[in-house]
């Protein structure tokens, strides 16, 4: 479909969120600085504001004493305004995050499962028992809530096979929003960590970011001009299933070559199981520990295992590079296995050394990689902010892409 | 830098673009059925239109006679308004192409030299004597010229070396445009490719397309949301230099392994010697001939031609894959040595099949890959046409990239 007409209507609701974004920026601010940050008239900012404090989403924090005149009024995100919860879903794993209105977060629980939760009612009561135990921890109770946010893989079509979590979550939403009584949104992970890095990252100083995920597996969120790209189908990102080589290594995708074979955790096990058939770590396990086993025996002075992290650090340079080729991205943060000591040490500059050598023209010149501990469980709680919003007739423009 | 804030003129001056890309697409249209076709209101458009015959941008074509009430005015692009003139410059080769105000091509003219023409003098004075040749041939002079837009690789800086054509242009861009007394547009090919999709081709009917060229070089100009992307320096689209292969050939470039040195022409060259050692078709011929001459080798029956243009379409199907893994488009338009009754038989069925199997989950169900004839020059027409409805005060967003 062609791109939707911007109103002027559209344009106010824009700016509420730059509004919202740019006092998140400072903590506190007045109006006069958030004209100066955001490059809107003191006018604009003062009939936001105004609307902002109708709706409770910012509070007044009292008379700000400047260099000369009157004081001026201070200004926060009313963070008591209520909650957002986000949740993440595998299979065995689910994890839940309450934050408060100025997306700081006030707790968090995990819940594992010896066997695969696949019933969708089983699902439904998983979330539920996590949603209350986390609301616990936070002192919260539901009635505080403004809106729940799931991370869920893939595009928009829901998924046609019914035994996965994400599939149970697709295909049974309706029943989890009836169960839960709340406002639901579901959004893919990789939209989830470029929200973030537009809220509280790397997106506050730059219009076009690339916000990269290392993990099991890995992923690109793109902001181009201060916007997340999502594609036709939000499907946009899938960086870890784009080549590295050609008919090399088999992807769990069932394509082979994808970046992810190289710099996810389970390839690089098998880079350690090339560099050192038999080695104690060489494997396919499916999980974090890889991560921190690796860094212990990098540490330890284990020449397999530096070889490792350094051949790996080459394949993330190389893959990063098609990234700066395609998007010309001002910044590239770098989140999951990358944000540990040895990783920094180690891999970061190799990264820096093989884009800015291998990247066309002067497309990196000016590119900053960096670590970000920015995360889409952030991410997604913004997004459920940017519903509430909407709910309230705040933001009329953002198309909320689940459901 | 962070992205700049919209404001109500920006909307309008948008509308005006939008209205103008309409009337472009309709060929001819109403006050209504423009209004409809752009999602504005009609109010909006009625308003839009008074300024648009005001500058004499568009032009009334008399009553329309609908199914009922009064007849309404015909309106459409007024392609006498002037001209616009694009440029593609290489070392030995120059073309100059007029457009009328409608972007109907009235005129081409090629030059080509022996010897690379680099002293900054010369290069001015091959532009300006191809400019007045490619006039003479419209039967159109200097003072109707509303812009000159010029095809220039590479980001927004400036390059370092001064010996070539491109260089000895940005390096002189005032001399140019003092020689000609005429305003000087310059922007990358891959955004004029993509300008040109978005005016003339599938950015009409969709909001993510890639469109893809294939030459001696070959990237990739990108339209996600309706916009084209540029990237932080205007650098974006380079997926000719992004990895098809880990360690792979070695790229004009200096990079190892880059989609270019697979799937551009001297690319496909190298695939032939590999199949074909003493092929009288090998070799790395830098020229477009060598694209009819395969041509004619697979349609004489030559198995080591046909092995070549399949191996090639294998190459580019990965290779788009990759394209659709991280932008999820649409469409992909494909241009260049695509666009030949060879390639469409033989590569596209391969390509399409390709993208379908490796694509990430459904990224790819809604995808179209289609030939495109549409070319960087009519794009950089159109760029220099949206430089003059700035120059007038139509248009305040759009940046121009060059200076």
């Amino acid at each position: 479909m062609a791109a939707a007409r911007l109103t002027s209507r559209d344009i106010r609701s824009e700016s509420r969120l730059v509004v919202v974004r740019a006092l998140l920026a400072a903590g506190g601010s007045t109006r006069n600085e958030l004209a100066e940050a955001t490059g809107l008239s003191l006018g604009t900012v003062s009939t936001i504001v105004q609307d902002l404090l109708k709706y409770e989403i910012i509070a007044e924090t009292g008379p700000v004493h400047g260099g000369i005149g009157r004081p001026t009024t201070g200004l926060r995100l009313n963070a008591d305004r209520g909650r957002v919860v986000g949740f993440y879903l595998e299979d065995r794993y689910l994890e839940a995050t309450v934050f408060d209105a100025a997306l700081g977060e006030l707790s968090t629980v995990e819940a594992t499962s010896e066997e695969p939760v696949e019933d969708a009612d089983d699902v439904i009561e998983w979330i539920v028992g996590a949603l209350d135990d986390a609301l616990g921890k936070a002192k919260a109770s539901r009635e505080d809530i403004l809106g729940v946010g799931i991370l869920l893989p893939g595009g928009m079509q829901r998924p046609v096979k019914a035994e996965t979590v994400p599939s149970a979550i697709w295909l049974h939403l309706d029943r989890l929003r009836d169960r839960l009584g709340l406002p639901v949104v579901v959004d893919n992970p990789l939209k989830a960590i470029a929200t973030a890095q537009l809220w509280l990252g790397a997106g506050r100083r730059s219009a076009n970011v690339v916000a990269v995920s290392l993990g099991i597996g890995v992923g690109a969120g793109i902001i181009q001009d201060g916007v997340v790209v999502r594609g036709a189908t939000n499907a946009a990102g899938e960086w870890g299933h784009s080549l590295l080589a050609f008919e090399g290594r088999r992807c769990r995708c069932g394509r082979d070559g994808c970046v992810e074979a190289y710099v996810g955790l389970p390839g690089i096990q098998r880079t350690l199981a090339e560099i050192a058939p038999g080695h104690p770590l060489a494997g396919d396990r499916d999980d974090w520990t890889f991560a921190s086993d690796l860094a212990a025996a990098v540490e330890s002075g284990d020449p397999a295992a530096i070889a490792t992290v350094e051949r790996s650090a080459h394949y993330l340079g190389a893959a990063l590079t098609d990234l700066v080729a395609i998007l010309n991205p001002e910044v590239i943060t770098l989140s999951g296995w990358a944000d540990a000591p040895a990783s920094r040490e180690r891999v970061l500059p190799i990264v820096r050394q093989r884009v800015l050598a291998d990247a066309p023209g002067d497309a990196a010149a000016g590119l900053a990689i960096e670590i970000s501990p920015r995360c889409g469980m952030e991410g997604i709680a913004a997004i459920a902010l940017e519903r509430f919003m909407r709910d309230v007739g705040l933001v009329t423009t953002r198309v909320i892409p689940a459901l």
